[in-house]
């Protein structure tokens, strides 16, 4: 696991240094002090590190890099900013520190949300990214991934699902967390190749397992997690009476499929050789995680 | 005015035919039907006119431009559903109609706000809309003039408006509302320049000036304007004791800036000589309408 930690430490720092240089341009309003709360309170940091990772496969100049790993890692907060908010999960918790509805005020974190999605977009369109071709389709494939089609459509069928009379089938719930997780976890895992404009294939067939494996052990967390060390409520879904990967295929049958989708998504990896290790550790950590 | 008229009736027609095409390839969740009903419900089009005008004034090719128009008017309607919410300025009424959280519900109206921006930069990295360098450009522009530096910090400085002890000045108001509206309506106007990849200052000029008289316009209609002909409330930024143009400048001195601007933008149209009537007129609408 030595590569995995090293590369994520590398990781966190980086995308560290360069928020505290984004956010020390900005004015000082509370909705900049939130931004600002939302994004640098810690995470695992892993989409930035997939960025980070596949970018340094490719020989891309982690200067470039660190704009999507930062954009994505934007995007991703102004996602949890609107989650936590009452109308949706209406969660006061987040990595252990009070969500920024809680912290400051709802208007607050709506916008908060709103510019940090906005500064996802410009920081792939940033000059210093690389060339034209390679940032406008850093933007295009991260609104695809992001937008109508891909994770407000995964929050959207989780949102009806809660309401549905029938708990989702297996089916229903892989097409609902690969919108809602799976399709910015693909996105993060084929920046690296988009930024050197080579072939994204290995990437995204090792993104794909990757990400039904994330949400897979999400659901094993939330059944088996503790809360002290997950900094946040657990069993919501179980409470909720909501369908999951854990209570479709049980305990044992999700722990073996996220398992199988973690030795598919280490293959995948081939092309690469040995280079490509820290990512194959990545994928067996995401089902290790304790939160 | 009836070269504005026909621009604004040319540009209403091709926006709504390009959401329909836009929504007829979505998914069918009330997020999607939120998103259409927040885009499709009318309004002046102004700055889906301004692009496309724009846009014709340097040659560009309307199948490519009406990308960045629909793209803005997706950015403002994300940023009209997100300002109804109730824990921001709680409007239940939008150009006559119920607003996106009073006809779903609050979680759906922050989803389809959020898919609504995210919508306006895949428009504007869409391949469709041209060159690379044109694409990357439209985005880093329209992501810097709408979020922390732009209309969300407009936004931002408008909230901590109502809590202040002291109304707001005159320079103050003029920031403010430069982040809130006028960053978005020189992008639109200036859009049609960036489609070129030509000189933007003459209608950076222009939409300088337009975007504050249309401000002062808004301050001015607030006061005096029919609330059946605005579709929504009026009066509360006066019953909300906060400075205004109106407040500031008096009613006679808020019109005689506002026509000074208007004039101030038609001279910085003159490069374009007669070919560009159609957006001087929609200056002196701007500083007339009524809703």
């Amino acid at each position: 696991m030595q590569q995995f930690l090293d590369g994520q430490a590398r990781a966190k720092s980086a995308i560290q240094s360069e928020f505290d240089r984004i956010f020390a341009g900005l004015p000082s309003e509370p909705v900049h002090h939130a931004m600002a709360h939302a994004v640098l309170n810690g995470g695992k940091r892993l989409r930035g590190f997939l960025v980070l990772e596949g970018a340094r496969l490719h020989g891309v100049d982690p200067a470039r890099a660190i704009l999507p790993a930062c954009a994505i890692e934007a995007l991703h907060a102004y996602s949890l900013v609107h989650d936590d908010l009452p109308c949706m999960d209406d969660d006061d918790l987040r990595r252990g520190q009070p969500t920024v509805h809680v912290k400051w005020d709802e208007a607050t974190a709506v916008l908060a949300g709103d510019a940090l999605q906005t500064l996802a977009f410009e920081l792939c369109a940033d000059p210093a990214a690389g060339p034209a071709e390679v940032r406008a389709d850093l933007c295009l494939t991260l609104a695809r991934a992001s937008g109508a089609q891909g994770m407000v459509y995964g929050q959207a069928l989780d949102i009806a699902a809660e309401t549905a009379d029938t708990p989702l089938t297996l089916e229903q719930i892989t097409k609902l967390q690969d919108g809602k997780t799976g399709a910015l976890i693909q996105w993060s895992a084929e920046a690296g190749a988009r930024l050197a404009q080579a072939d994204v294939m290995p990437l995204s067939t090792y993104a794909k397992a990757l990400g039904l494996a994330f949400q897979i052990a999400d659901d094993i967390l939330d059944e088996t997690g503790d809360e002290a060390k997950a900094g946040k409520r657990l069993q919501k879904d179980a409470e909720a009476g909501k369908a999951t990967f854990v209570s479709l295929l049980g305990l044992d049958g999700a722990r073996q499929r996220a398992a199988d989708l973690v030795t598919q998504a280490c293959d995948a990896l081939s092309p690469y050789g040995k280079q490509a290790e820290s990512l194959r550790e990545a994928a067996r950590f995401v089902i290790s995680r304790e939160s």
